[in-house]
């Protein structure tokens, strides 16, 4: 039938139990016909425990020791899960991400998977046997050491190995039934996202939605391969993320071309608490004093999101600048900046972590006027101050202060009646 | 100065605690100018919680999983030891077995080392920095799997790599400050032996003394590495297991060299509990009949260690044949033997794991006549019975009742002159 690729998170493969459920889950998938090949997480807290022993050890471990002493976490629960899946019957055997051909860079401790080489993989499926693959984690081949991927590692390392299997999909298994329209902890009355574009999903995963990695959605838009999130406690369908499912004559997605006869505007609204906010208080308005702000942040490793420059004074000949980052670079960031105050000759910094982010986005709103206006308006009517406004082709992202994120997601997700009938199933816990 | 391999066991590197402990030490004999390749056991009981969690699984997971599983210990123990000794300002590089090129064929959960070839520790040290080696896992590269070594496979690897670097000596940490003439638990006086040769170690090893792996000490011996084993507690001298001691004209050699004038008859006495005895009871005594029994045994998987048979009764031509075997191959073995019951047309079978065996080691008593005289008058003296009797050119074993063997043993060692004055120092714990 088709060759699918699984991938289990930390939360689902927690505990013995928890692992034998995921086994018979590879088992029902396997006598349905299908081809498994499986990508894993670390236990539940593995992966935390690996690292407070380290810190045990030293403040600041080297990262090519850290990235093999985390890597002992998907060695520990791909045997544990070909056992379970062993002792149900089936041939099962687990791989390494060496192993399995995932080939990276050697930038230890966030690498990026520079080629996928699945000969074993590939073998093991052809015996008809199901393998399973370490996830976050690859091998630098030119010095033959072991590297972990960072954030999201394991959904990337499920959506590459797809990829390179030239799987038919690539299902992240997860404690909730898909990606939906809001968190539904703010927004109880979100609906699940039925259907999705790679376009759409990596807007949502960049503006916080967190149920898939932005990197592995990227992977996945270069190489076209259909992603399924779906829970890995119920049989319900989940979101597929595909470019066109129409395209997809398997059975597999029967279920998503009858549902999807006309894709929505909207697809969501996404939120993000993690973001924090430096001003550049009366900055010489001058060309090139922006570029070397920028220069300065850059070399101190943030990645900044959005920027707003306010009108310069005629008077003064000086402006603000104001950025968003990751709240955890903002301290390495401000003493960046302040190490050139007088080159920049800025008259005082200011650091604000209160403030949230809100999205919205829809692919139809290219195509559909009056999406911004409803917006602006819902906000509004909810008495939500707007602080940074940045805008995509397909999403609207503003700043506003974080204790009232939550009121403003649910008055722009009730504006564009994304709410549903059913309320959503949250289970806890997440994976990595 | 010298080329050093040192193998710390999991009593060793229990916790973060302990693993600074050893790179302290490790510190300690890079400041004193000698090159360190350092292997490592898993930390504490590691294995064990691993075991337990495969055995949640399955009561019977496949041995490759099972290899992968386990060689997660090591992984762990060795990064978190590299840091430690990172932190105190050397350069330290981890390695698994694969990576330190540890070959070995493909018998899963007890392979045999084939070949070391460790360019990557050889660089490594050449620059100056300490490579840390994951003990007890090695590589098939016909397969690409990792392998694991069984029983006493961090030692064995230890003297695999350091007989592959030619270093200097190997030295083997302990809880103990070396071999001693007998269990200091049970005979408190017991002296440490101060040099030894391989083959006495080697017959001290098989005879049940479990300082050092049986199969190192082989390994040591085939490529003549000097063997150190010593505490990691204390700075005193261990014990050095060598060829000829003269020989090494490094310093490091020194205090044995004056030490070892003259090298003792006796090295030492050893006991072991846990072997048992099958006796086959009324088996016709014609030509091939013991040769029929032995390869049923042999193909059930036994070890057998010692055989007794007794004089074949005339009137009825029937013998009783009594063997020694490890306690946990009795199951197999006696149904092994049971279903070829018909065929070698024995009366009975019988099982006693109430045994004990005692083994005198000494390579001077191949030219000392009077010492089978002194040991069996020694044990007659002691009230102890003996019921089966073995020998070498420099060892002699005797199988006595289990609750005798204490007695035994204190009774055998004082003897032959080898109580010491001081009380031998016991450190709890052991590694693997």
């Amino acid at each position: 039938m088709a060759l699918i690729v699984q991938k289990y998170g930390g939360s689902s493969v927690s505990d013995a139990a928890s692992i034998k459920r995921v086994a018979a889950r590879i088992a029902e998938t396997r006598n349905a016909g299908h081809d498994v090949a499986v990508v894993v997480s670390a236990m539940g807290d593995t992966t935390d425990e690996l690292l407070d022993l380290a810190s045990e050890i030293t403040a600041a471990p080297p990262q090519r020791e850290l990235d093999i002493l985390l890597t002992a976490g998907e060695r520990i629960s791909m045997s544990l899960l070909a056992m379970a899946v062993s002792s149900l019957g089936f041939k099962a055997k687990s791989f390494t991400g060496q192993q399995a051909g995932v080939i990276t860079d050697a930038v230890y401790g966030r690498a990026h998977i520079v080629d996928v080489v699945p000969h074993r993989i590939r073998e093991t499926l052809e015996k008809g046997q199901v393998a399973i693959i370490a996830g976050f984690q690859g091998v630098d081949p030119v010095a033959n050491d072991v590297t972990t991927l960072g954030r999201g590692g394991s959904d990337t390392t499920a959506v590459a190995i797809a990829a390179g299997l030239q799987a038919d999909v690539c299902e992240i298994y997860t404690d909730v039934d898909g990606v939906f329209t809001a968190d539904p902890r703010i927004v109880p009355s979100a609906r699940k996202i039925e259907h999705t574009t790679y376009e759409e999903m990596l807007e949502l995963a960049a503006s916080g939605a967190k149920v898939l990695a932005l990197r592995a959605v990227e992977y996945a838009r270069r190489y076209n391969v259909p992603v399924h999130v779906r829970s890995s406690f119920t049989h319900v369908h989940g979101t597929l993320v595909t470019s066109a499912p129409a395209r997809h004559t398997d059975d597999y997605f029967q279920h998503y071309r009858e549902a999807n006869v006309e894709a929505p505007i909207i697809s969501g609204v996404a939120h993000d608490r993690s973001e924090a906010k430096i001003t550049v208080v009366g900055i010489p308005d001058v060309p090139g004093m922006a570029a070397r702000l920028f220069e300065v942040v850059a070399n101190a490793g943030a990645n900044i999101d959005m920027i707003v420059q306010n009108v310069s004074a005629q008077a003064t000949g000086l402006t603000d600048i104001s950025f968003t980052l990751p709240e955890g670079d903002g301290p390495s960031t401000l003493d960046a900046i302040r190490a050139v105050k007088d080159e920049l000759g800025y008259a005082a910094l200011r650091f604000d972590d209160e403030i949230g982010k809100l999205s919205l986005i829809g692919a139809g709103m290219k195509s559909h006027p009056g999406v911004s206006a409803k917006f602006f308006g819902a906000l509004r009517d909810a008495g939500v101050n707007i602080e940074m406004i940045s805008t995509s082709e397909i999403r609207i992202s503003v700043v506003t202060r974080a204790d009232l994120l939550d009121d403003a997601v649910r008055a722009v997700h009730t504006a564009f009646d994304l709410d549903g009938d059913a309320v959503a199933v949250v289970h806890a816990g997440t994976g990595r």
